[in-house]
């Protein structure tokens, strides 16, 4: 197989590229994300067509948030797109006439890491992806790891705290609520609110006031040394790292990749999240060590690894 | 390949059995469990030897308490012998003659379960034993997931109250502080101390001092309607399903299989798990929910999973 | 002295009332809180003109929700009304020419069922109130006890759980997220929409969507037997006594009387409640235990505290 | 009155000292702990006679670890000497021929600091002792807070993590377990174990074995910059902190006491303690906030408090 079409549903824009077998992006096409969801197939299907003009393109992938079924075909549940059991698979096919396979985003992101990104040389290989909230991906012994509903690595839902932070899922404690990107901001507005003389730098960034701070402040102010900016991160830290300790007792990969927009800070968020890591590890004295990495792929992942996840049928 | 030992290292004793393509055991026989390392290991030759006489063996497979290497040969920690780095495989082949894998106890009792008990027909199974303490193995894809390293499957390590309870490991909160046989006993105990008057019956099966309370006491004193022993079955299994959704979150199986001696008690047990599960599982109502299953092989899964992981060699 | 006024500043009412000595109301007005915080004080001057027409009145005692300096002039701190640093005394005082005091009011409500509800013949009371949030009063030796800058008894924020649910005052895991009215109708949606076969009835009561849940359903399914509707009134129960347990800790006093909403079901919930305060006593075999009372003046309870504050000057 | 005796019963000694109306101890004895209840009572009573020697003293004040009745009569329960329900005031009178009281240790050490120490110029202080546990005690108006039943001020029991560390009071998550001299030697250990790399300094001043680390070898290294010595001081002072800001929601003192071997320290574990304190403080923008004081009187606080609590009759 040559080229596939990798799709990417933001929420404002949706992206599709033609990705080569190398992982490069030959080309990419962006639309506005429609409000409607049926008005959400019709627009994936224009940015597949554009973009595939003038490429011999053999196969579609897609990436979506939310829960895609077993045979990688049917949005069953979509938080943001209205989506309940869609059968975008069926109806992208029809509209571009090529082989559509869906895929949960943050698995597809998981796929393009490992195979393209910091995954490189590993067989098993656990992504969480930490943006505004936390998503992530398994790659066992080569292969992603689905689940047998196609549900599986759900890792922003699993309970870090029993009688938690209220989720947008229901549930309480989950991990996104600790470890993200609003999580983050979160953390900086309570400490710069109660302890304002150790935010100056923070609050200078934006008009003074806790509440609007963003998290661009954080990271900047983080670098200029801003006690809660800096404090901020180790505890966003100290719950990513924890739950990495988990989830190397339940998988023990060779590897965790952090991406997302939280991991853009590079070693500002990576080096306290190692030292958390190794912290909570159990029985870290008598076992090897996962590495973990920084996802090289940044906001790309999920597109190319999407098209890929196509090319592989 | 035709027969092979499987072995199970207990506290106690050390049971060997000779086991058939079908999981039945054709003989057995146990040896006491000696007290310093090296004699466990002549030991478990001793046994596989007596109980070999007479048949055709191909291979031999045991099962340790403990972290195992990802080659199955040496057992990196032992939390009950003192093993440390411990070439078991090597050692007993050369007392032995016959070919040897090691895997971990709780990985090996999922085998036989999935191989021969509750996880026939299914592909992706994730098994806890409720004993002492909590353990586990993962099937995916048909096949035993050990991790990079050979330590996946540490369920009962996972942290479920962050600055919670001690655990024996080093680490606080862990999962088999509150889902286990010694879990269970302590709920017992402190309820029946808080509130004796809703404890007659089971504080009559001991001696009357909430101290002195056992496990085979709240069984009983649940099936016979004592309402301390039934809220702590209820705790028990509040932590159990909710560990279990979280499972669900992450590995997506399409059953879950509940052992170990306090799913002796059956739906005792399992029914309020099945009801915590549901309560706690993430997305329900979009997504197909696994089954959860009552272990079928009793305190012989170990033995007739580890004999048979030996025979796929 | 003889009559005095009390006045109780609602979410949509402003109640004023004549009372006498006994805790007797004589004459009762209602007008409707407005919109901004200075028409709420000219509606307060009102009702207490009003309902003091043809009344010999000595004094006037206003019951607000939020943080009164300890001189009882100032509203600090009110989170419903917009006041900042409100002198609510001295400008209630130019308009009615009465000297007035200015309460907490669910100090207010304590010092009433103290000394004229289920407080009667203690000296040492805490109460709580469990109405749509949590909040409290304390009695030692008497004497309400309000701390030195005015701001004791706010049970409703004390942390229960570290990095739990977030609290409209800003900090997590607060008390009242898990004991309130509120708490219990989240308790009841979130199992609802787990289990709704456990919830029928609760469910029929409404319009069958969880979401729409109310208090007065849980309370009428709860004495239907509706499975759901007594797990969420355990669930609030558990946390209130737990609460209690510690506040027994710290305060030791000889009666905890619970009022609020919520304690309108009666043993309903009060049953639980002292269930659960034994359950988590610390010490509970060694030490005289706090009575668990009802509350007794309902919704009049910071009306006649109020009133009755302001008679002791 | 003049002179009063203050006895202060320790695990290894009995001290004994005659204190006079400015809390000045003019004499001080001390006798070894005996092993048997009966015999503490005989040793307090030698103390008591050989210290009054050549002094005229017109009561005795004792303080013991335990529950005290609210006469200040009996010991209801004391954890570590065998007492339970010990007439400990006839029995010492009866040998002695004084008058005497009995106070809860730790009250009596808050009495202390507030005469004596710290607490001067305030009417309203909360006392917390960190030493091996957390005890304390309140002052409200000037008076010692006992109770209805004499135990108030139980702070080391309240519960502070759900589901959390097992306390030797037979409950969990109590606040002693993560704010005391006990917690700091723990935290120090688990973090040593996992990063032994962050704790050269610390390793060093013992066997370099985690295990064998003292709470004085966290200190020095503490002063010396250890890093995981630091970290131990700043996870305990932010559970000492957040209890504290609870303390405040309730008492709403005009300060804390903060004494105990680990307040030794002075600012090194006081400014943390200060900046967590009003991390976790609610509504801190809105309301005066209490001073939180190093205690000034050391180990002789609760002997001196002891025998002013029996000046004061």
């Amino acid at each position: 197989m040559g080229l596939t079409i990798g799709v990417d549903i933001g929420g404002t824009k949706i992206a599709a590229g033609v990705v080569d077998e190398d992982g490069s992006i030959l080309e990419t096409c962006k639309v506005p994300t429609p409000a409607t969801p049926e008005a959400v197939v019709d627009a994936i299907a224009d940015a597949v067509r554009k973009v595939s003009t003038g490429h011999e393109v053999d196969a579609v992938g897609i990436g979506a948030a939310g829960y895609v079924d077993d045979k990688r075909a049917t949005v069953l549940f979509a938080p943001n797109i209205n989506w309940r059991h869609e059968a975008l698979k069926d109806k992208v096919e029809q509209r571009v006439g090529l082989s559509v396979i869906v895929e949960n985003d943050a698995n597809a992101a998981a796929w393009g890491e490992y195979k393209f990104g910091a995954g490189q040389g590993h067989d098993d290989v656990v992504c969480i992806t930490l943006g505004t909230g936390l998503g992530g991906g398994i790659i066992i012994g080569g292969k992603l790891h689905r689940g047998r509903f196609g549900v599986a690595g759900e890792f922003g839902h699993v309970r870090m705290v029993p009688d938690g932070l209220l989720c947008g899922c229901g549930s309480q404690g989950c991990w996104e609520q600790y470890a993200s990107g609003r999580a983050l901001v979160r953390y900086a507005k309570q400490r710069a609110a109660a302890t304002p003389e150790n935010a100056e730098l923070l609050l200078s960034l934006g008009d003074g006031n806790p509440d609007t701070i963003e998290g661009k402040h954080i990271s900047e102010a983080a670098r200029g040394g801003d006690p809660v900016a800096i404090d901020s991160f180790r505890e966003l830290a100290r719950w990513a790292g924890a739950g990495l300790a988990d989830l190397a007792s339940l998988f023990d990969p060779s590897a965790f990749i952090v991406g997302g927009g939280v991991s853009d800070e590079g070693e500002l968020v990576l080096d306290p999240i190692r030292k958390s890591f190794r912290r909570w590890l159990v029985g870290g004295q008598y076992r090897p060590h996962a590495q973990v990495l920084a996802a090289q792929l940044g906001g790309k992942a999920g597109l190319v690894g999407a098209a890929d996840l196509a090319r592989q049928g």
